[in-house]
């Protein structure tokens, strides 16, 4: 299929083609925030698009239009998926060469002034307000590397791994937008295995967790499972999410009840949310599993993951940019319509906003390893850098980008744009 | 010290004295909810009251009113502990016997009538917005019987339990007012220690975990710790807090991230949040920790713990009712300025209403422990109810009441009211 070409100008290989058109919070000046869609080097500030009576020619979204007035995407995401693909395409037609609708936008040079400002001259903002995040481990290889370094091969997978998406509840106060910086968090970890009490330390484990995220759209009732064959419905979109991880606080923290002080001081999302229906044509197969799972689990699509190409590269104070990891998100065992079905099994409610982690996302190969945990077995092996420089886990200064792409027709990619973070040093105790 | 009195007629032996007057939520009819505070058998209406010029002679909440009329004591909170300690005073000295302001209140008929509603003809609300809820472990008898449970008297508490606070993040959205029903939660489990293959069923070992909450008034900053000398600012009051869990669904699941599925269809709160300050006269040392803590979780006061009377009552289908545990809330290691300062240590922020969980208190005696599991050993004995019938874990039908008072002078009682719950059979699956 021919890509759809617009009459407003799309850089060649901008992730945010007409094939895509993913929402967002932007604010311009020291107006409040509001809804945007991303197109090209350029938002689409929906307010203003609203304003200007842009959705004249699409009356279902005419009762709802304060939706995009609104500081988070919670109201339009509320309005269910078949708006937002309504929205979409209406947005496509708007933009496209060969509009049936020039006299919305493309003729009217003031409102198309007004309403496509450049991304650089916007402040890009948390797309949700985050009800509950829940982090997912459904990256196999990931878990599967993880378990043989503490474990060892035979028993690198607990035995509920294939039967179930494990998860935990994560800390939502602590997601932030792309760019916000983040802070080396100190506690308790052990100098050495044999240590019987715990110092108090900045930790000097930092790691990343290349991850995806997605959000929920749909309130779901307690006492009330979201059934497998619906799950699909209650998901707005995706983002690239990275979740920064103290792997030596958390070793020592972990047992008995799971990750928390290692995980709770900051997670990066991308700020552009994909919508589930720009991801369609990229779906795939996930990896193989050869349990049989239980029937709330099972799925009537084969191709029920996303192939996005992920990268992450590391930018040293030096300035010099490695990249140190390049997979495919398909290297999941459970979908997010899995994890949903599964973790409302309970009767466990959801909200609109809600954010679930899909667990670290690694390929086979050592250069496809989404945390550097894996990549230095545990600091027992430096990482090479471009420039001579070597790490075993992130130092002050570290800045780490993950970006994400589907597609590979330059004028039809579907991407996340960034996922950034920088290392800042540690605060400093009085009584340190 | 002599009980205030009250010109107000509040019954000898009431939870809501003249020393308590905790905050909650209320609404009367179809109108939307607002902040109320408790007193005897009544609910003073704060909207109503603040409509009708009760605050005149407080001239520090004036510019602050609207936040009565808000359906969540989040932005009331939010005024922090000074204000919340002035306006409990301000109440009482209304409501006494020779107050100084009798015309605000005690001569007005009208006001009095539209003020002072029955609690038996309001609806009761959620009385928090809640953030973020995070379950700690802090009740060393309770680690201690599990551990030995399944890991024996020798290495009953993991090396860390008495460093740190251990905790992790709870699920918000299914944290519930006192009286909603709770729903019996399916899941995986295993059928016997030696199965291969989970099978999904309704749990069959569903549990009561008795315990506090402590509610957060007060923003803090990401990548800014809160201070164990200022942790106490940012607390504003207390609930009693029942974790159900599902105990075969967690043995499944929890490896190695934690209890997941087994915590997150259903956590009760009680609904009047007693403020920090009406307990103060009842904080006590809790339990004996011969660990040196390092600098950061060093409380100035050594009385740092609640001493509250905690009972839970089970109400059986057939209508009988036998208390099952009675004990006192001093089985704490952990304080809740001790549990903040360790969460935030990483930069872990901080929202108004998020929510602390104690973790389950149990005494040293078997007739003080605070789940069934402990009680009845992981289900090798029973336990024997009046009229009787035996339980080991909850069945449909069953009703569980926590209740919680401070003091012993029947009319200058701290009480929590009570914070119930009933099992209600579990969903139908279609595959089942």
């Amino acid at each position: 299929m021919a890509p759809l070409r617009s009459w407003f100008p799309i850089p060649k290989g901008s992730h945010f083609s007409l094939a895509n058109l993913p929402f967002g919070i932007i604010s311009r000046g020291s107006d409040p925030p509001n809804v945007a869609v991303a197109v090209g080097d350029h938002a689409l500030d929906l307010k203003a698009f609203a304003a200007g009576n842009g959705f004249s020619e699409l009356s279902v979204i005419q009762p709802h239009q304060a939706v995009f007035s609104h500081s988070s995407l919670n109201p339009f995401a509320a309005l269910g998926r078949p708006i937002h693909g309504v929205v979409r395409k209406y947005i496509q037609s708007i933009l496209m060469e060969d509009t049936p609708h020039p006299h919305v936008l493309q003729a009217k040079e003031t409102l198309r002034t007004a309403v496509l400002v450049r991304l650089d001259k916007v402040k890009i903002h948390l797309p949700f307000q985050i009800g509950d995040y829940t982090d997912f481990y459904a990256g196999l290889n990931h878990a599967y590397n993880v378990g043989v370094l503490f474990r060892g091969p035979e028993n690198a997978l607990q035995p509920n791994y294939k039967h179930l998406p494990v998860g935990y509840h994560g800390r939502a106060s602590s997601v932030v937008v792309s760019g916000t910086p983040i802070r080396r968090p100190c506690g308790q970890l052990l100098e050495s295995p044999s240590a019987k009490s715990p110092i108090f330390s900045p930790c000097r484990k930092l790691d990343i967790e290349l991850e995806l995220g997605a959000f929920v759209c749909t309130r779901s009732q307690m006492g009330e499972p979201i059934s497998i064959d619906h799950a699909e419905q209650y998901l707005f979109g995706v983002v690239l999410l990275n979740d920064w991880s103290a792997r030596d606080l958390q070793a020592w923290e972990y047992v008995p009840l799971g990750p928390f002080n290692a995980k709770n001081f900051g997670t990066t999302i991308s700020p552009w949310v994909v919508l589930a229906d720009a991801l369609e044509p990229f779906m795939t197969r996930g990896l193989e599993n050869e349990t049989e799972l239980l029937p709330y689990l099972r799925e009537k699509r084969a191709d029920n993951v996303y192939d996005i190409k992920l990268r992450v590269d590391l930018k040293t104070e030096s300035g010099s940019t490695s990249t140190i990891s390049q997979t495919s998100s398909r290297n999941l065992l459970f979908s997010f319509p899995q994890m949903l079905a599964h973790h409302s099994v309970t009767g466990c409610p959801f909200n609109v906003g809600d954010l679930l982690g899909s667990g670290t996302i690694s390929g086979l190969s050592p250069d496809e390893r989404g945390s550097l945990l894996e990549q230095n077995e545990n600091g027992r092996i430096s990482i090479k850098l471009s420039g001579g420089e070597e790490r075993r886990f992130l130092e002050d200064g570290d800045e780490v980008t993950i970006t994400g792409v589907c597609g590979s027709d330059e004028d039809a990619l579907v991407g996340f744009g960034e996922c950034v973070g920088r290392i800042q040093p540690a605060v400093s105790f009085s009584f340190q």
